[in-house]
């Protein structure tokens, strides 16, 4: 049977426990406090996946090494701005042949390095053992067993068809690919594009704006991402416009909400004072832009959400800037 | 000044009426029936457009000879299948050097040609002369003004730009484009999809299987437009994704809606009865689904869309056989 160790119990580490656990995966989660722990061993876990009864098969505990141990795969699903740190304790514990899962979509801050690359340096882990699950995978939806795709990526097939095995069951449909580095573009990027359309959300706009944002957001993502060394077929499906679609249209996300919000009229502060958390798209874009600023990549909505965030723009500002470039052939 | 001559006075063709108004074009639409044709001259279309005060600049009538006479540009806006008769009676009238302009997105049944095909074949009108718009344009929108953005395409390019130029406004921005097969495509297919779109979200699915489908759609959509000589930018674009996910996210597409009731297990024929017209996607299925047989392309959506409209296959059916198939590379 293969075993998986999972670092971090938010709702998408915990719901993809779920779906290892319901594909025949014997599960070990990693949780820092105490009382989660005591609260997923026995069931549920209500701070994130309130009402949820998690299936069988899943353990918890607060020893990264107990955790660790004899895993064939390790996932990582802690905050992106985090993992370095995180992992500077865990490595040590990890096994030497395990496959690294990363679940998740941010771009350190500072060093402007994917979580694939973070996971590579501080981790030790060859590419060959470095994966990326990535697609339209809204956790609260996978956790009720919504059907839903899912690309799993690794420069080495084989082991990404090792993971895809131990996650793929009748709702999860695990597609695997080789593109890391768009997987994870894709993924990152998409909360930023998510941000500007929710402030066009909260402004009262339509859909016909809303999808304007979204393809000119994928245009802006696919230019970055295969400056990086990405395949622009990946941004054409799941992991690229299939995740971005569904971040942009879903009650559920939280760089959405956090755009709404912000479309509404509210602060940037106020809205974290809200929602006590900051979303990934508002720690995230600093970091893209300045990836995109190093590959001399032009990222308009990047920019205007850096600009809302960090230089008081208004989103009334930014979304009438967006949508009312001037005229010119669509491919320029 | 230009003027304008648009023939047919549904949603989008009075709505496209006064975007060429407020951009300062003369128009002159021509409708069938003489109390619509009274109305819009009274400043309104209550039909199609309820609640909103057309701009000035706008005459109908029901005579096509005086609609297009002298008119630069030829706006064609009537139902898909029916377009071969109209053009039937009116091709004598339009101007020699006039820009014959498509806003239907379908494929001819029994012919499966493109409504730019028809155009050139039953109008007499070159390809330097024929221009599609497409995009994410949802008639309702942009007759309240909201922001939209979309593709004039032409294969001969100074004659998109005489096209922008009449319809370039504060709300409305047009991109120009050379791929006038795309745009067809994309808009053709976008209807299609939104039906399986439709059907999912009437049965309850969430914003994964949506996107996964909208995901699976594109790339469909793409596949078939590359074998008719297609540019794959295009379908990345606002005629591709753009008009996908607009139509797919909008209660005011027809084609989504007749989906959703399709997924609340109404049968074809008592959805028809309700709405009291057929949407495009289920008259163009069968088109698009031959044409996609005459050049071997694999379109696993339209063939269930039209076993539904057909064969009596049921939604439940069609989105489990979509959303679980067996597991493989992605690009494959």
């Amino acid at each position: 049977m293969t075993t998986a160790a999972v670092f971090g119990t938010g709702s998408w580490g915990t719901a993809f426990s779920a779906v290892l656990a319901d594909s025949g995966t014997s599960v070990r989660m990693w949780g820092r406090r105490p009382e989660l722990v005591d609260q997923i061993n026995a069931g549920s876990n209500e701070d994130y996946l309130p009402g949820i009864r998690l299936p069988e098969g899943i353990r918890a505990t607060t020893d990264p090494a107990e955790a660790a141990e004899g895993a064939d795969i390790v996932v990582l699903a802690v905050p992106s701005q985090t993992l370095r740190h995180n992992l500077e304790r865990w490595a040590h514990h990890l096994p030497r042949d395990a496959a690294v899962v990363s679940l998740m979509k941010g771009v350190e801050l500072g060093t402007t390095k994917r979580m694939s690359e973070v996971i590579a340096e501080v981790g030790g882990v060859e590419s060959e053992r470095i994966v990326v699950v990535s697609g339209p995978n809204l956790a609260g939806e996978i956790a009720l067993k919504q059907p839903a795709a899912s690309v799993v990526a690794c420069t080495d097939h084989a082991t990404a068809e090792r993971v895809a095995d131990a996650c793929w069951s009748t709702y999860f449909r695990p597609y695997t690919l080789t593109d890391v580095v768009g997987c994870e573009i894709g993924g990152a990027v998409k909360n930023v594009v998510a941000l500007a359309v929710g402030m066009a959300e909260g402004m009262g706009m339509g859909d016909n704006s809303k999808a304007s944002l979204i393809t000119r957001g994928l245009a802006e993502t696919t230019r970055l991402g295969v400056a990086l060394g990405g395949d622009p077929a990946t941004f054409a499906g799941l992991a690229g416009v299939g995740d971005l679609v569904a971040t942009c249209s879903s009650p559920l996300s939280r760089n959405r909400t956090f755009g709404v919000n912000l479309g509404h009229g509210m602060a940037v502060k106020e809205v974290e004072a809200v929602t006590k958390q900051t979303a990934e798209g508002v720690k995230s874009c600093d970091s893209i832009l300045q990836l995109a600023r190093e590959h001399d990549v032009y990222v308009p909505i990047i920019e205007q959400v850096a600009a809302v965030v960090h230089e008081g723009r208004t989103p009334q500002q930014v979304v009438e800037s967006l949508l009312s470039r001037a005229r010119k052939h669509e491919l320029e």
